[in-house]
């Protein structure tokens, strides 16, 4: 990590050091009371996703607020969180591994650890370490609901795993994992709201086949950011994970939207400067690739839309600049990254703004935890 | 970080948890020795790119085979490295923001740094930092020999920045940095040479345009792994930058090879398990994009050509199989990166293997490093 951080407690926003992960609390305190306020009145628990931020600092008030729990995506991760006092984890993902499962036991003796499986031989390890470790944990079929990645098909392929399941002693048969990754950033509400009513379908369809052999299916979770509001009125899934409604990914931006949508604010930026401004249509900024995921596609540049982030290289940025007076070596840039999730992963902490001055500094105590 | 590592000293390969970045050292120590052969018997110096590694342990070997130094990008990589005792550290990169120029001076008065400049208010201001911390430091102009990134047009604008720089009695002028960055990935070798060429005549017109007011330039320094040889028989350049070579990404390894080229090894992979397997043509394995950077590409399956990891997400990759034989649940993947350089930035350690075993671990010291 870098020897010195970007920033200070205290810090007037000018004085941070750049490139830096930037929070902006406000809107990032606005998107988590928009997300309270699209379920209350509502049965629906929401279980948000860690991978996100990897930070203890926001799954607490994430839990302050309602939250049941966290989801993560990997055992290291999850053991972060549980550290820092997290009661209630599940890792949205099939572990597989010898390696991994004393880790997972050794987690779900000391807090509620859940995990998906979609093949019997998944459930047998886990049994089988789970009886030697004197540990139980909850265990969730993954169905595939559209995404076409992990999960076994919808009815009679879940219910023979739900079985293999409930016929583990340090076992317990939580539910149904029904995410479609898929579904999240397709653009208009229109085709959101089909690949969800598929997937509901198939959640529906797996339940009714699990019923059918006399056990209950308690939770039936998924949903992101782009789709939620869709899980959320379906009268199937009871619970919702999303994650990116905190910081708003430019790509999720990019969603039209639709009557019941919920607005969320762009709340994580890259603070770049200008280090080089070799020419009138070009500017060079000290944000590259090793700053600002570029999976889902280039930064957007904050607020200065006559501005183009268009190439990034490891460590320098180049931005499109309509004439010579447009910027200055110097000048500073707030990016929208493309995509949050890997883009936090570059970093060790969160720079916690509010109007001009940092308020808070934020380990990202995940970050890395790839195991 | 994770909480617990991939693997330990004298672990069998098998019992390393996944994903883990992986250096395999009889490849990594061929790629060393072979760039080492290609430049005895020449008077060109090699300052290797930390910035592929940012690890000083390979810092140090390449120091001992005969590097006069190495390249960073950042000042805060440069911190960890002269840290770790590396001696002489330039940072091929203009370095600009209040924050920063203090750090810079105090490594100055530590070890001999290098920075680049490409404009009059950079060296003014160096010059200030340098004067204020009684610290002196060598200063490159960077001349834009093709790149169209940063630097300085060849010719008169380069000689009036070297005039700048001698003007002020804490700043050493040094050189010329003539890196060509989009060079490095042209396929063919007639079209790699074209390039280096070019670069070649503006680095010559930019050495004659400073010495003509009297100064001496005495370092020319550029070249990646994709053109050294080219630099190294120009005549012109006297300190090649390359860093790619002791790994080898997917990316370079699709150039052709001319017959002045060296053929490198890959040496650097990201160990990965099946985690699912939900159909005869597909496979899902523990490394998605947090594990292996995509900006160039797809990482390709080692040595198992009938494979194809077609797509990313955060955590997971999908892997093509060409029927329901060709992978089982936790069966493991050796992948090679399409780009190394931000692929190690995902890691906090480097897992060296040499034939079964776990031989060394490495901390990825300058990880992070982005101030």
């Amino acid at each position: 990590m870098s020897p010195w951080p970007a920033a200070a407690v205290g810090d007037h926003r000018d004085a941070i050091d750049t490139p830096a992960l930037i929070l902006d609390l406000d809107a990032f305190e606005k998107n988590l009371s928009s997300m309270r306020a699209a379920l209350s009145g509502t049965s629906v628990r929401l279980r948000p996703h860690g991978k996100s931020h990897k930070c203890p600092e926001i799954a607490r008030r994430q839990m302050a607020l309602g939250a049941v729990g966290i989801c993560v995506q990997k055992v290291s991760e999850a053991s972060v969180f549980v550290d820092a006092g997290i009661p209630d984890v599940l890792i949205t993902n099939q572990v597989v591994g010898p390696a991994k499962l004393p880790h997972l036991m050794e987690l779900a003796r000391r807090a509620r650890i859940g995990v998906l499986v979609d093949h019997a031989a998944q459930i047998d390890a886990l049994a089988a370490a789970a009886r030697a470790q004197r540990a139980s944990l909850d265990v969730y079929v993954e169905v595939d609901v559209g995404a076409n990645r992990c999960g076994v098909a919808p009815g009679a392929a879940a219910a023979e795993l739900a079985e293999r399941i409930g016929a583990s002693p340090a076992l317990r048969f939580a539910g149904l994992q029904c995410y479609h990754g898929a579904a999240q950033h397709l653009r208009s509400p229109g085709e959101r709201a089909q690949a969800i009513a598929t997937a509901t379908r198939s959640a529906v369809e797996s339940k009714a086949a699990i019923e059918a052999r006399g056990m209950t299916v308690a939770i039936i979770t998924g949903a992101g950011t782009g789709t939620f509001p869709l899980e959320r009125d379906s009268g199937v899934f009871n619970e919702l994970q999303a994650g990116s409604y905190l910081f708003l990914d430019g790509d999720y931006a990019q969603n039209q939207l639709g009557a019941a949508d919920v607005h969320f604010r762009h709340a994580l930026f890259v603070l770049t400067t200008v280090m080089s401004r070799p020419g009138a249509d070009r500017a060079i900024v000290d944000a590259g690739l090793k700053a600002s995921s570029v999976d889902s596609g280039m930064p957007a540049v904050w607020q200065r839309d006559e501005l183009r982030y268009g190439k990034a290289s490891d460590e320098h940025g180049v931005v499109t600049t309509p004439h010579a007076d447009s910027l200055s070596l110097g000048d500073r840039l707030m990016l929208v990254p493309g995509h949050c999730d890997p883009t936090v992963n570059l970093y060790d902490q969160i720079v916690c703004v509010r109007g001009e001055r940092v308020e808070a500094i934020w380990p990202v105590a995940a970050r890395g935890a790839l195991l």
